[in-house]
């Protein structure tokens, strides 16, 4: 798509706008307590989708008037790049049909998808090192099989909630002097990841290759796995994390698309070792994605998202390798986005080196997360003259319920 | 229910039967390849409820007519006490209505719910203390926080299939002498698990008592959870087990109801120490229930249920510890069921010692399971004159799609 292409939505077309012609992220949005329905950001506007598919301006097969995008995320890649050239054809500066478009200030934004089931996975080596150190020592840190195979676990998809919501300290058993002890949460923590939205099911015994993961991925949200560190570090062994990572998962509003991302591929990190064919991939899995996140607004870590080591083609198809079906709506957390210095971590945990090291934030020491805090991720991909972005993926931490 | 209650089903009255008037378990089923609807199991024969609703002869508000029980469930513990009293009513023997039955073995089973999300969990301790002996060696076998917390993990939902789908040998990742290495399971392997089924929502952000829990759970079903060893035994630190829980879930057609189950509620296994209030229970939280399991045919082992730990509503409530809310559909597997000895252990990873000590099935030497292998499950509790049972969970193993 040309950088040059502007559109007739004028506030699209202002230097630093997350949402030109160029992005065209899907959404869901009421406006006034009326019925949830799919639209377009366009500049500070939406473009209302059910609107446009009532009035004949688009066909997604009546899919634009429900409450989610999973049936039209169904309806398959070829539909997905029909859309986009129409929108593209809508929005664009020489157009003049009559357009629904709502201000984005007078909307509510929703859950773009109902999501079906939740996995994160574990992708940045740096991360997974700091962590390992953290939680294991440096002898442990990094598991034998971690450079072999992309490591995830499922996650809870009932507690996957969209910016904006308040996001509750847990209770929980942690570690005690003598014996576990029932806490409000007292290391509470972000995860700064992207999310991969499977738009296409496989069936289950099959096994689906990298390169169909990539076509069936639809596009990426934002993506914060708010994590309890005190409840992780008793409970984690073995089964892996649990109810630390069940008090809530916030995403963005705004799914961007593989199409809008696409000029933007990149490799990944430098590989340690060979990988067994199943997980080669045969072009760049990554974008070059600016990632970072605030607290209260000052900015705390920024880093690309290129420097992870597994891609989510890699990761959906590793998640088919022993049959395992996946269903459109399927939310894939990349795992957490960290490079290697302190002000490019995606987490407090690495950040302040397990609470040992605090950070000031306007003017206040921080180890973990106070209630009241507002944590906000942001990723932008700058092309030349446009920036694809993800707008807001951000939760205020309210107190526990004791 | 009075023991001596006979239904005007003959095949009901027969000793030993699993489905009596006492029972009156809820399936999904269809006929012919026709529409799936309702049904309860009587004797060797189905009531089908969505016909009887159809004629008036009970009311469910047209839940009986879906393809699941969801939306049933839904209706919530009022509505499932009184439709069990109608249908007490319309199958006894002194009723004379009409009734819609259709014979068991021209119908075919489904999935008896749309799965929502699936948790299973760790709640024998013998299983724990077992398997941990051959994974981490008996100093690390039971993890510290075993005995206060029940240890659960997210499992897959879209991988659970109803009794009779044929499993696929898994492919995946192995330890190999010189790194990975790619190659068909080796080490298959059953768990004899039972489903606990919730049948009420939760409010993000909200505890769960152990008592509402209770009421909230409206039955349970069989759960054979196949596990690939040899991939788990790889891929499993630090954030648990994956793609070797994958493969397949297999449960049983038939929910048996809480009600079904309340004249055998019992005590389970010791406590080793005091355990946090929240997880506290005014009254015993499992059933005296036999359970065990057959491949090819043959008896492998029996125990009872209340030989576990934590009780499904114990693991309920600790499921909304950090406020992850809970959905209608949910599954939470029970965990492994062993008791002591190899004879009534439920995965061959136990009663073969991981697989060092070979067992004869018809005449064969097994270790693990090889393809065309049947296992099947089984569970009921014996009232006075009369046998509360859940009907097979069985699954036959096929090859390996390499």
């Amino acid at each position: 798509m040309a950088a040059t292409l502007k559109s007739r939505v004028a506030s699209a077309n202002a230097a630093g706008c997350e949402f030109p012609i160029q992005n065209l992220p899907y959404g869901v949005f009421s406006v006034d307590g009326g019925a949830r329905r799919c639209g377009v950001a366009i500049g500070d506007m939406i473009l209302d989708l059910a609107a446009c598919e009532g009035s004949g301006l688009i066909d997604a097969r009546g899919t634009f008037s429900r409450p989610q995008l999973n049936d039209f995320i169904a309806l398959g890649r070829e539909v997905w790049t029909a859309t986009r050239a129409r929108l593209t054809e809508l929005l664009s500066e020489a157009a003049t049909e009559p357009l629904p478009l709502v201000p984005m200030a007078e909307a509510t934004l929703h859950l773009p998808i109902r999501v079906t089931e939740f996995t994160d996975f574990y992708a940045s080596k740096n991360h997974a090192f700091n962590v390992g150190v953290l939680f294991r020592g440096p002898e442990n840190a990094l598991p034998a099989q971690w450079t072999h195979m992309p490591i995830g676990y499922n996650g809870r998809a009932s507690s996957v909630v969209v910016t904006g919501t308040p996001i509750r300290r847990p209770m929980g058993q942690v570690r005690g002097e003598s014996g576990p002890e029932w806490t409000a949460c007292r290391r509470l923590d972000l995860e700064l990841e992207l999310g991969a939205i499977v738009g296409a099911d496989s069936t289950m015994g099959q096994r689906v290759s990298v390169e169909q993961a990539e076509q069936m991925i639809f596009g990426y949200v934002l993506l914060n796995d708010w994590s309890a560190r005190d409840i992780q570090a008793w409970e984690y062994q073995p089964l892996g994390p649990f109810q630390a990572k069940a008090l809530g998962t916030t995403i963005g509003a705004w799914i961007v698309t593989t199409d809008a991302l696409e000029p933007f591929r990149s490799q990944g990190a430098p590989r340690d070792n060979d990988i067994l064919p199943y997980l080669h991939e045969t072009r760049p899995g990554f974008y070059d994605l600016t990632v970072g996140w605030t607290m209260n607004g000052q900015q705390m870590a920024r880093t690309n998202y290129n420097v992870m080591y597994w891609s989510s083609a890699q990761q959906l198809a590793h998640h088919t390798e022993s049959g395992c079906p996946m269903r459109v709506g399927d939310l894939l957390g990349t795992g957490t986005i960290s490079g290697p210095a302190p002000d490019q971590t995606g987490a407090l945990l690495e950040m302040t080196q397990g609470g040992k090291t605090p950070v000031t934030v306007n003017g206040q020491a921080r180890t973990f997360i106070e209630d009241g805090d507002e944590i906000g991720l942001y990723a932008h991909a700058d092309g030349p003259g446009y920036r694809i972005g993800f707008g807001p993926c951000a939760g205020r931490v309210v107190p526990a319920a004791e």
